[in-house]
């Protein structure tokens, strides 16, 4: 029996997905039904479709509300679904979360909050601390990110000037039983790191945030000052009685993607090898890592003998200098083949589980040992087009897209090079 | 026992660099002797130490001239060793191209020529074919260095406007017999890459190096376009008869330096994993790529279960954006310490085989998992002497350089990651 290695590869990518989506992840992690009401609240990329599966498995009464990404939701009757803005929140978001607020606030001890979490969340359930704007918060964020802070400096300010992260969603739920569900897309899959961890305690204090403002310099308005010195800006800590009913469940992660499309390389007869569930770096670099190892297999069966598969997860980041279109996952792509120039025997895939490569149409490529001939052939050169940061249209002409449409869930991106002996 | 990784991986080091040390590996490849007279020739930053190899083992009279960069001479009693300009070409490169040339000139089938050749050797060689000067050649290099052609396309010009190489060498010599001992330092270890093959066939054609100029609108001198339309310029092709005599003997290669360091590791109790003997790509993002991979060990026993030693080779470039010291093998391995953030049980080294990381007086160094840690201490930021490209300071504060000065071999870059349960 042959094997073709794009259809092989993209059932490896389509494996990688049904194991984050949460119609098949999220009912064996449902809880006991409570005596008294069930509440669902929830937010995040997959927050519709996790919605979507609580309703169509869940034994008893709900209600809630969750929030999603525009172009993300999912047909619920009973769970009402807000749409709002990603990666830059909105009023729209705003609104929600203060209703996800109030929705769980005078709860019972007989009482479930079901609490529905992914990535994207935490620009999704922007509500700033009481007396600071939208535009304040967004000013010390913008600073920030310039400032040279660090990804864990930074969450610690964020979750310090909002009035639902950091565990305060769980504060307000208080005395309820809280259940909270959480997909991951984040490095370690740490909870208190996904969508700023609504339910999850805060080792940082509203004082470690001042000091990381007077640290990079950040010149931040009076009111979050004020706010911070402010002992209800105060994070819920490790310990906190109001955490004693909350329970947090992973119930996807890049990792368990990664190990179902090792599966299916498997079954397709080539030998898996995991890389890594959170690769970071430059796009191309990455892929001239990549390249390097497979070039490796084929010519010293080192380190792992063809058929191999290596799979790899985890976001790139591209450095944009041109002016093409693409997503990471192109841009790694069409890098991986000029470094691999043609060399025969190997068949690679680079897809953003979530369906969306960046901002385009596509999930992401496969690329065939003969794409940068053919490419040639139609007048299209892999290396000017990488040049230009054109990923997009290099697989566009041809005709290698992916497309699925969003996916209503995210565990990151999705690498696989086949490579036959 | 208890292994102390540091020593382990000098251990490896070691390894890599002894078994690529001319005295090591190439006396058993020293041919028969021949009836008639013996000459040696050679170029490269191997090519002192290759020279003292011949002259200790070699069974019979001989006479001849190498010429190796400033400083990487070894002390010779019948090989004449000139030191010269590398990376830039000067005279004295020069003067050892055209004495090599004429050294080579009117032998006859009884004598033999010893061509010795390692990494440099381009530049050490840089002789320009008659009626274009030096200044025309490296005028012509530049505006292709910044045209974005590939880096056959730039070869393919330079062996054409060059006297010694794509075989030119060899055909000077002919009718002896020539033996060519190769120690590789590019991706491939293609013998025509090396030094830009003196002694080895080039497919490519003048017309194809005229094309090239064209393609990327370099202005060349008009006695360089007249030069590349004579037929004089062309180089050897396959088949060439003057060719015949012609033996390439590759001594030692990255691959061969990984493996001697696997068989260390595993000495020491490491299962060793390489990775890719060529890898290439900026220092900071395959740090990046690393450190995931390594961190997946520790978590998941993927690819390989701890204790596991990742071992890889390759040039990695760097960016310069600070103002700091350092080569590449120091950026990876502070970009390394960056990103694995105190991870524990993950220790690492990373340097340069020839034994100068850049333009440094180290060869590499060492990174222990509290090092970042102990860093902090002294008041050294490992994260601002990443944006400073300052990785040699960074080892330096530390005491963890490793300095070794040169070895007179090279066969790139060396890292190794000891991974413990």
């Amino acid at each position: 029996m042959t094997i073709d290695p794009g259809k092989l590869l993209l059932d490896m990518f389509g494996a990688a997905v049904a194991a984050a989506s949460p119609e098949n992840r999220l009912p064996p992690h449902l809880p006991q039904r409570p005596k008294g009401r069930t509440i669902v609240v929830g937010a995040g990329k997959g927050a519709g479709a996790m919605a979507k599966a609580v309703e169509d498995h869940w034994d008893g009464p709900l209600e809630g509300l969750v929030v999603t990404r525009y172009g993300h939701g999912s047909p619920c009757t009973r769970i009402e679904v807000i749409e709002a803005g990603h990666p830059v929140p909105d009023a729209a978001g705003r609104e929600a979360a203060e209703r996800i607020l109030a929705m769980v606030k005078g709860l019972t001890a007989d009482d479930l909050v079901l609490c529905l979490i992914s990535g994207g969340g935490s620009a999704l359930l922007a509500l700033p601390a009481p007396g600071i704007t939208l535009a304040d918060k967004q000013g010390v964020n913008k600073a920030l990110l310039k400032s040279g802070a660090n990804i864990s400096e930074m969450n610690c300010v964020r979750k310090h000037l909002s009035a639902i992260k950091g565990g305060k969603l769980a504060a307000a739920a208080a005395p309820a039983r809280v259940c909270a569900l959480l997909i991951s897309d984040v490095p370690g899959d740490d909870p208190s790191v996904i969508a700023s961890g609504p339910t999850v305690a805060d080792p940082t204090t509203s004082a470690d945030a001042l000091a990381v403002l007077d640290k990079y310099g950040v010149a931040a308005p009076e009111a979050v000052r004020a706010w911070l010195m402010s002992p209800e800006s105060e994070t819920l800590k490790p310990g906190d009685p109001r955490l004693a009913g909350v329970e947090n469940v992973m119930i996807a992660t890049p990792q368990m993607s990664l190990e179902a499309a090792a599966e299916a390389a498997r079954a397709g007869g080539f030998t898996p090898m995991i890389l890594g569930n959170d690769i970071e770096g430059e796009a191309r670099d990455v892929a001239q890592v990549h390249a390097a190892i497979a070039r490796q297999v084929r010519q010293f069966g080192q380190p792992g003998a063809a058929p191999l598969a290596l799979i790899s997860g985890g976001e790139t980041t591209v450095t944009v200098r041109g002016r093409g279109r693409g997503g990471r996952n192109a841009e790694f792509l069409l890098a991986l083949a000029v470094a691999l120039d043609g060399h025969p025997g190997i068949t690679a895939l680079a897809a953003d589980t979530d369906g969306i490569d960046g901002t385009e149409d596509n999930a992401g490529a496969l690329l065939y040992p003969d794409s940068l001939a053919k490419a040639a052939a139609l007048g299209v050169s892999g290396k000017a087009k990488l040049a230009d940061n054109d990923g997009y249209s290099f697989f566009e002409a041809l005709g290698q897209l992916i497309v699925t449409g969003p996916t209503r869930t995210n565990v990151n991106d999705f690498r696989a090079i086949l490579i036959a002996p």
